[in-house]
């Protein structure tokens, strides 16, 4: 079992709360989606720029929204309404940019590092609706 | 005028697209506002931890989601219709934490450093409000 | 007062360790010059790249330093040296970086984002040095 | 090859200036060391802080650190000697904090978070401090 295998095993053994019953598995895999979008879209921004292309500051907002999803799952679970309604508020907000990210990169056909940006995106995105769905029944009437 | 004025003016003077009418007044209002809560939640996380009160994991999230609601704002404006909805997404999910963590901050009433935070996190939930309510008549019927 | 005075004189009130007598006027404008750094960089880096020029990728690596920088003087004081030794290289690799920045952006001589920010970050250097200067004599012979 | 792997392909490809010989296996190593690390300290500062931990503040800063260094080497490399000189003192840096916050959270026998941190953190300050190896023949006598 690798690292992020570790820490979720952690995790779910000390989980309480609302969130007690969370699929972590679908949570591990919404980390490190976002991990490798936050590394492909900072190559990608990176990469654009230096080759004088422009259409590179929606991909550094999206590493840094990334960044802030994946560090969210990291720590303990939500404990109340409150904190759990802003999460889920940021799964969609991360959502939103992965796909927008995706559509712009996916339209620059000849960079390779936007290609892959693309991909990686939407796979983000697909990760995020996952553990939105998943937490959703955990959400108080 | 101050940096940040100075900045907003260069922005204002460049701005195109779906946004290029956006009141920068409001817009400055919340780069501050998200700078500021940034940093009491930076402050009060690491405090509270030093103190041995739990609580500080919503803080460091919080104060992520403001750098980052911060920087998107000091990016070129958004180009399109995806991405303006994902900016949108981004300050319901920043307005979300900042009153969650302002309920929490708010209801430890003995340390200076959490009282502080739950003021400058409610500034910044508003600021965020603020901002969506001009953005809305830009988006597409 | 401010709000960083404010944070300031909390902090000031609470320090303890090899760095309790810390000048905290120094560390405050040291903080102060590190979030305006990161915010020209920020704008910098998203304007520089949304007009195809290509530099950039310095403006956001010292846009992340200045805001590591920054949320490291807002916790708690370092209490022992290898913590203290970690502070201090991390100003110096800041300094470092500023300087780099601002020789760049400072060349070029036609856009006035990249002339602010090559102002803004050669303060944040000095603010940077200064800082270190402050915290020498707290070092163990 | 994973997607790391396929970026520091990219990389490889591209690469010119002063660190156009770079070993990108040494450089992809100290990328996911450091991804690894900011995880890890993510988890442990918010777990430690949870469980009323005092000590978590170092690993916040830690987190930060190698967040900054990993986004560095993601980006195109340096291209004089200003910027090498900065990377090196970022990587100079990240190694002390590292060790520093590995000597903190490996003195807390009894936490299976922390035991986990001090072990990553170790061995990504063995990554840079190979990374700063690999430069040290690049830069100008």
């Amino acid at each position: 079992m690798d690292e992020t295998g570790r820490m979720m095993s952690m995790m779910s053994d000390s989980a309480e709360g609302p969130m007690a019953g969370m699929d972590m598995t679908v949570m591990q895999r919404c980390i490190e989606a976002c991990a490798a979008c936050e590394q492909a879209c900072t190559m990608c921004a990176g990469w654009m720029s230096a080759d004088g292309m422009s259409g590179s500051a929606m991909c550094m907002s999206c590493a840094e929204m990334c960044n802030t999803m994946m560090r969210m799952m990291l720590r303990p679970m939500p404990t109340n309404e409150g904190e759990m309604a802003a999460m889920m508020a940021m799964l969609q907000a991360t959502s939103a940019m992965c796909r927008a990210c995706a559509a712009d990169c996916g339209a620059m056909g000849d960079s390779a590092s936007a290609t892959m940006c693309a991909q990686v995106c939407m796979n983000c995105a697909d990760a995020c609706d996952a553990m939105m769905a998943s937490m959703k029944p955990m959400m108080a009437m």
